[in-house]
């Protein structure tokens, strides 16, 4: 059954009349059209049995025949209406609608006046949920995308390793990272970090221009997009020298990745799995340095669900991918290891294999 | 009067409690603090009197306070529920809230239920076209930056004309263009354009592994974040040789930009510049062909308000910053010529400098 199908099949059992699509990601997981719409209107109409239809800005329509969508589209002129395009449409199947699914987490509400606008009848409802249960299973043909990418990163934190030397910038360093990728043939899936010193404690810094001393960590966070699926690595390494005290932090962040990871399996609650390493950092009397979630799951998006927290009850199942990544940030060091893993019949694959011993350069 | 200061008169003015901003780029334009939360919850909350509250995942609360955020806090953790954090704040604070203003062309429709849920008596009312109004004039300082922006974004135009020769590829004189901007110490505004022969006909094409021939056409779209503002430009030179149809097409682009832009004065509507390039593509017989807007506004962010369409019955006003980039498509050639303009006290500045005459390389 194809995802289209699979929602037409869920739109029947629940009595709904339109799912409306709006996510690029989703609308990239329907139509294998990737595309940045900035503020214009681009989603996948999905209809019980009328043929589906992709809304996209005009000038986009030939790139999305060319990804392979083949149904009906709506291309829309920067002066048009796309919402009374689509009532037209609409009306021209003779779709009575009173139901409409849309994704609550993603759509604005000047678009969902819009469809209340054209819609007036119309009831909506949550397609949130149905999308990530279906996102969240990844088939043989995505992990094997995503086995790749995540080989991309492997390389990227060798070559960022390679670069690191006394007086070098984080910027440096990063721009020869980034060549490297972009001679594979590939982008990153987001912002490069290379955080050195006390930078390497801030979890979303940004790199720049300070340079490399002796006595620094080296925080690389990176990822690698291919065929549309993303990586996404963290590995922090030591120049020149290390403290003990920096010494056990890098220990108890390795200690809670690596037990995290042991503990994958089907069953087992994500919650679980943050609680297996969130105790070993605790207990290494770092608990407040620990600031946010184990992890998040990764596929189309770099962070899509679920969301791997202290809360979060979801069993894991044969085909979940998300990262764990454990990081302690404070005065004496920044330290976070990150690693991309599948949820198999068994247990665990990792994705992501650069080594997680403590490397002093 | 500051930024702050002036949503807080319109909320006095308009008798609402709270306005909550949530776009990203808002959320600099009143904190000066930028950061990509994905899925996380990031906003400022500012009351008629009370203190401002910057609403903004736990582990960036030191970034906030190193952007220059100096009013009130609120860090979440990700098992935390920030919605009841906000409740609590502004219980706390004694805030009454029978109507908040949102952006309702951000916000998305889960966000507005949780807002529903913990503020059961509010009213929600539009604060779009507030901001929208505000960040439309750029004051001297925020031109300074653009100019820089637009200076940065010729220079790497140069640069890949400079590296276009046959055998190259899309993809390796990107790498060239990026870095030059790299080693300036910024970072591309959005995803770079290096499409050559039929690509550049595409005008959201993705750049590859294509190999520049002779004949072809290669089109730049590309631009430059400067401290937070953003530059926008777009060339198109020919490699080898042109012929007289693709010369016809270009000389038509270019006159449509430049006539555009001499019209750019306080007082013309927007739609009167459109229609001006617009004419002189439909007169010269590729009406059809021009399948975009004739551009858009800039500044922090690199499409923001206002659009430049055929509809917009907008005057302009000195202190706007907007482009102007015409373009032609079809199977003789793809041509854009886009430049950053701002509107003065009595005409027009053109921040983007790159030559227009066709450049035959």
């Amino acid at each position: 059954m194809t995802k289209i199908n699979q929602i037409q099949t869920y739109l029947k059992e629940n009595n709904l009349d339109i799912a409306f699509i709006t996510t690029p990601d989703n609308v990239f997981y329907f139509s294998q059209f990737k595309s940045n719409p900035h503020e214009r209107l681009l989603g996948v109409m999905i209809f019980q049995e009328a043929t589906s239809i992709l809304v996209c800005p005009k000038m986009e329509v030939p790139d999305a025949i060319n990804s392979g969508w083949s149904y009906d589209v709506i291309g829309h002129l920067d002066t048009d209406q796309p919402f009374e395009l689509i009532k037209e449409k609409v009306q021209l199947n003779n779709i009575s609608v009173s139901n409409i699914a849309i994704e609550k987490s993603h759509l604005t509400v000047e678009r969902l006046e819009s469809l209340q606008q054209v819609f007036p009848q119309a009831n909506f409802v949550r397609l949130d949920e149905k999308i990530n249960e279906m996102r969240v299973i990844k088939d043989d043909s995505e992990i094997e995308k995503m086995r790749y990418a995540a080989q991309l990163a492997d390389y990227a934190i060798e070559v960022g390793c390679k670069e690191i030397a006394e007086g070098k910038t984080e910027m440096e360093i990063l721009t020869v990272i980034e060549n490297a990728i972009k001679e594979k043939g590939c982008k990153m899936s987001f912002d490069t970090m290379v955080l050195s010193g006390p930078k390497s404690a801030s979890p979303h810094g940004k790199p720049g221009g300070r340079k490399i001393q002796k006595g620094d960590f080296i925080l690389f966070d990176l990822g690698v997009e291919y065929e549309g699926y993303c990586s996404d690595i963290t590995r922090t390494v030591a120049f020149g020298s290390v403290t003990d005290a920096q010494k056990e932090i890098y220990q108890l962040v390795r200690s809670a990745n690596e037990k995290a990871i042991e503990a994958v399996k089907p069953g087992v609650r994500a919650m679980d799995i943050d609680k297996i390493a969130r105790d070993i950092i605790t207990d290494g009397g770092f608990g407040e340095d620990f600031t946010h979630r184990l992890g998040h799951g990764l596929g189309i998006s770099v962070h899509e669900y679920p969301s791997v927290t202290g809360t979060n009850e979801m069993q894991l199942k044969s085909g979940m991918v998300f990262t764990i990544e454990p990081g302690i940030y404070n005065n004496i060091a920044g330290v976070r290891i990150e690693d991309d893993v599948v949820v198999t019949e068994n247990g665990v694959e990792v994705l992501t294999k650069y080594p997680k011993e403590l490397i002093i350069l």
